[in-house]
């Protein structure tokens, strides 16, 4: 199985999963002429990964990798979670995202977050899932221009740099994503 | 039992033991004439820990507390460790201490860090240890002026401010020392 459909539009998403996954042949949705948005209505991440997943596979009918992820805050009760990718409104933005998350941290000392991903690869054998998380400290102000997401304001336990400043061979060591990444590879392997 | 001598001449120590422990009469070793360097000769903070109050308990015959503390840094192996107060040399000089750390830590990423206690309570009834750790991260510059040892570099994981920047009742709340005092308050109130 080297061949994998990425069920993704996010651009930096699909960056980091090819520097993950130098060993396969990564198809994108524009390369198997599928150019809608896809939903994520879900209130789990693993219903929001399978979701994307299948839509793909039925759309192709080929192996699909989907990503489902976003960042828990503690001090949030979790959030925004599920809702990372449209905390600041419609459309998505980065930059609203982040000062959503600025105002709503606003005064808070407490800025224990955690990123998560699920990843779900769907396949005619099954569908199995792999899970990453990243435990950090959420900054009160932005740093860095690499990454996407919420990366300029999460700085990894036991750094001082953003996922926006580190190197991405060093983000994907320690990220939820670059976690979930190595359980799909050691599932591949054995099998 | 109310009234413990404080196995201790530091003076940050001293001030937040004081506030981790209203509830007792708190006696320094000057209150009980004791006027000696109390050696740290070991490789544990257990031994230490348990030879600073052994020390102060024979001198006296009273409740004793002392604490043995440092910080382990994972990218040096764990040091400085129970050499934290002299790992910039003799004599004891916090800021001297914290530029030896910054100089080992030079251009090195990983700044993972975690604080460590030990308490001991040494009492004519027997001899009891309790533990506390904190997670951080080293900065590369000092910040804050609170606190003591290398709380202006340490940042605990979920903050983005220093021990020295926190205030003291925050800091006792997530420190090694105030974990550890937790666990002393828990065994005094079952005994």
């Amino acid at each position: 199985m080297t061949e994998i459909v990425l069920a993704s539009n996010n651009a930096g998403k699909i960056k980091e999963l090819k520097a993950l996954l130098p060993a396969f042949h990564l198809l994108s949705l524009k390369d198997i002429g599928f150019d809608l948005e896809i939903p994520e209505p879900f209130e789990t991440f693993e219903e929001n990964a399978k979701e994307k997943a299948k839509t793909i596979f039925e759309f192709c009918g080929k192996n699909v990798l989907a990503d489902d992820s976003g960042l828990c805050v503690s001090a949030l009760n979790g959030s925004p979670g599920v809702h990372s990718a449209y905390y600041g409104g419609h459309p998505r933005s980065d930059e609203k995202n982040n000062l959503q998350l600025l105002t709503a941290l606003k005064g808070n000392i407490n800025r224990e977050a955690n990123y998560k991903a699920i990843i779900c690869l769907y396949r005619k054998e099954g569908v199995h899932f792999f899970e990453g998380t990243c435990q950090g400290t959420i900054l009160e102000a932005p740093q860095g221009n690499a990454g996407f997401g919420y990366d300029p304001l999460f700085v990894p336990n036991g750094f001082t740099q953003t996922f926006a400043e580190l190197p991405l061979e060093v983000k994907n060591k320690l990220s939820h994503r670059g976690k979930a990444i190595e359980k799909l590879k050691a599932f591949l392997d054995k099998a």
